[in-house]
C-alpha cells in the first residue's frame, strides 16, 4: 500500500546564472541572458511529492500540516522573494539553475522530514521548463 | 513498446474524515476543520493511467471507449454527487482521506480492467493536493 | 488610468440545491442529483476584481494586503469547509446555486471594501461552469 | 461585428517596489518583502487584447504575424530577462508595479498598433495576481 | 441583478485558411502554413456566457442543462470530428478563420437560445490565441 | 545525482486513424468518427523529458538550447500544421494514434539526442487524453 502524496507550493525570487571563477564574456557566452548582472527573476512553481505507507488508523499517508510546516520554513522562508545569488548561502559558490535549486530543495526537505518517506522533487522555473529529482 | 495511456475524469463528493471509534474532539484534534459533523466537499480530478503494449493492429493500447465505460460505471456512478461517509458502501469503516479513496478507485477500476494492463491512478482532492497510487 | 486588479482565492464546501418550501420530488425534478439530501460538494475557485484609479504615489490600485483579508473574513472564514446549508446563515433561505453564492460573496465584499472601488465576482463552481456578478 | 482577439505572450524580469525620494524604512513599510533592495523576480504572463471589426476579405481581425512583431519588439525586447528598475527607462522614476507596468506595456503597444484597433492588456504577476487595462 | 453564467465545451476540427476565388500563391502569401491544402487541426475550447436576470424561484440564470443541449446540438454535433472547409455548410463560401468560427457559433446558439438572454462567444483556436464575440 | 529535465513544445496537424488494408466500414467500426476520411486535428502538446547527471560545472543537465534546437527540427518543422496520414513519411503505413506518434517523436528525438541521456515522451492528444512513452 505505497502511495505518494503530492503537495504544491511557490516563490519567487531574483538570479542569475554565472560562475563567480569565469569572466563575464565567458558566462554570457554559456548562459546567455540568464547571466544578466542585474539579475532577473522567476515565479517558480513546487510540487513536493512524499512516498510511503497509508497510515492505517488515520488513513492519512502524512500529516499535510506537518509537510505544509516543512515547505514553509525549508523553502518559503528561506527562498521566497529574496535574490538567490546574494541572499541564500547554499547558491554562495553554486550555480543556481533549476537542477541545483531542486538538488538544494530536497536536501534541505529530506533532512527535516521522518526518514521513513521517499522524497520527491518537482521544481517549475517557468511553466514550459522544469525538473523532477528524486534523489 | 509498452506506454502508458491516460485518461481524465472528474467527479464531486461530501465527506468528512472522522473514524466511527473516536469521539468528536478526538476527530476534530487529529482532522481539523476537514471532520466538521455537516460536511465540506470537493470536485476531485482523477486521472486513469493504464501501462501495456500498442496493439499492433490498430495502434491503440486500449480502446477508450472500454476505459471510459470503465471509469463511468466504477467512478462516476459510484462517487459523483454522492455522500461518500453515508452513500458509498467502501467508506462505511474506511475514512475517505484521499490517499484511501485512490485506493479504492484503484481496486474498482482493476478488478474491471483486463488484467494484462498495469494501473495508475492519480487523484487530486483540490488542485494543490493529490496523489498517485499504482497497487 | 482605471484599472482592475484581480486576487484569486478559494474554498470547499459542502451544499444541495432545493427549497424547502418544495417536497422532495419537486426538488429532484428541478435540481436532479444536484439536490441529493446527503449533500455533494465542490472545490469554489474565486476570482475577486476590483476597479478603480491607481494611486499615483504607490503605484497600486489597492494595497493587496487589504485585499486578502477582506476575502479572508469575509469569504474563506465565512464558507471554507462549511455545510453551505446548514451553516451558512445567509442561505438558510436561499437556494446556495452559484449564481446566488456569487450574489452572496459580492455583497459581503462590497459591505467591507472602500466605496470608491468597483467590485466582479468571479466563481468557479467547477472548472468547467462559473458566473460572472458585477452588482 | 466587432470582436476581440486575444495573443498571450510571457516575459521574466527582476524588479523591487520602491520610491527613490522614500527613505528604506519607509519603502519597507509599505511595499513589504516586495521591496527587498536585492530584487526579486516573477514570470509575466500578458494577453493582449485587440478590438475592431473583422476585415470580410481575410476573415481575421489583424494579422496575427503583426501583434506578435509588436509584442516582440515593445515588450519582450524591452523587459524580458531584464532588471526593470534599473535596465527599464520607463520605470527609472516609476514604482515597477503591476499596475503600473500594464499601463507602460498599453502604452508602448498602442503606439505602435493602427489607430483603428482597441487595446486591453491583461498582466498576471503571479497566476493569482494579475490586472486588466484598457486605457 | 444581472449575471452571466459560463459554461466550457470542446471540440476538434481540420481545416485550411483560404479563400477559393484567390490561387494558391495569393492564399499562401495571405495565410502561410495555415493555408495547407491537405489541411491541419486544432483542439478547440469554447466557453458560452449567457447574460441575464436570476430566477428568483430557482436561484438559477438558466438550468444548464437547457444550455448544454444547446451547445450539443448547435456546436458539439455540427463541427466535432469534422473537416470545417468541406463538411461545415457555413464554412462553404466562408473563410474559417476563429473570428469567423465564433461568429458562426455565436448566431447558430442565439436562434436556439431563449431572446431574453444575451449571449458572448469565447473561442480558442490554441491555448495561445483566441477570440471574444458579443454580437 | 541523476535528474529529469522537462521542456514543453506544441504542433497541431490534421489526421485520421485507419488502415489503408481496411475497408471503409471496418475503419469506422473500429476507429469511429476519428476515422473520417475528410480528416479532423488537434493541437498537441509535447513534453520532452531528458535524464542524466547535472554537469558540475555549469549546473546544467543539458543545455536547453540544444534541447529546443532538437524539437524544432525533429518535430515541430515534420509535424506542425501537416496532414500527419499525407505529409509525415512516418505514417505512410503507420496509424496515426497518439500512441504510435509518442513512439515515432521518441525514435525521432533519440537518435538526434546524445546517447548518455534517457528520455521520455508525454504526448496530449486532447487535455483529457494522453500517453507517455519511455522507450
Amino acid at each position: 500500500m505505497r502511495i505518494t502524496a503530492y503537495r504544491k507550493a511557490h516563490f519567487n525570487a531574483a538570479h542569475r546564472l554565472y560562475r563567480k571563477d569565469w569572466d563575464e564574456d565567458r558566462n554570457k557566452a554559456v548562459f546567455g541572458k540568464c547571466s544578466n548582472p542585474n539579475f532577473h527573476g522567476h515565479n517558480y512553481d513546487l510540487t513536493v511529492g512524499v512516498t510511503g505507507e497509508i497510515d492505517p488508523e488515520t488513513g492519512y499517508l502524512i500529516d499535510l500540516k506537518i509537510l505544509k510546516d516543512i515547505i514553509k520554513s525549508e523553502v518559503e522562508d528561506a527562498l521566497d522573494h529574496k535574490n538567490l545569488n546574494i541572499e541564500v548561502p547554499e547558491f554562495k559558490d553554486l550555480n543556481p539553475t533549476v537542477e541545483n535549486m531542486a538538488v538544494v530543495i530536497y536536501n534541505k526537505i529530506k533532512k527535516a522530514l521522518d526518514s521513513k518517506y521517499d522524497l520527491e522533487i518537482t521544481l517549475y522555473e517557468t511553466p514550459r521548463n522544469f525538473v523532477v529529482y528524486k534523489g
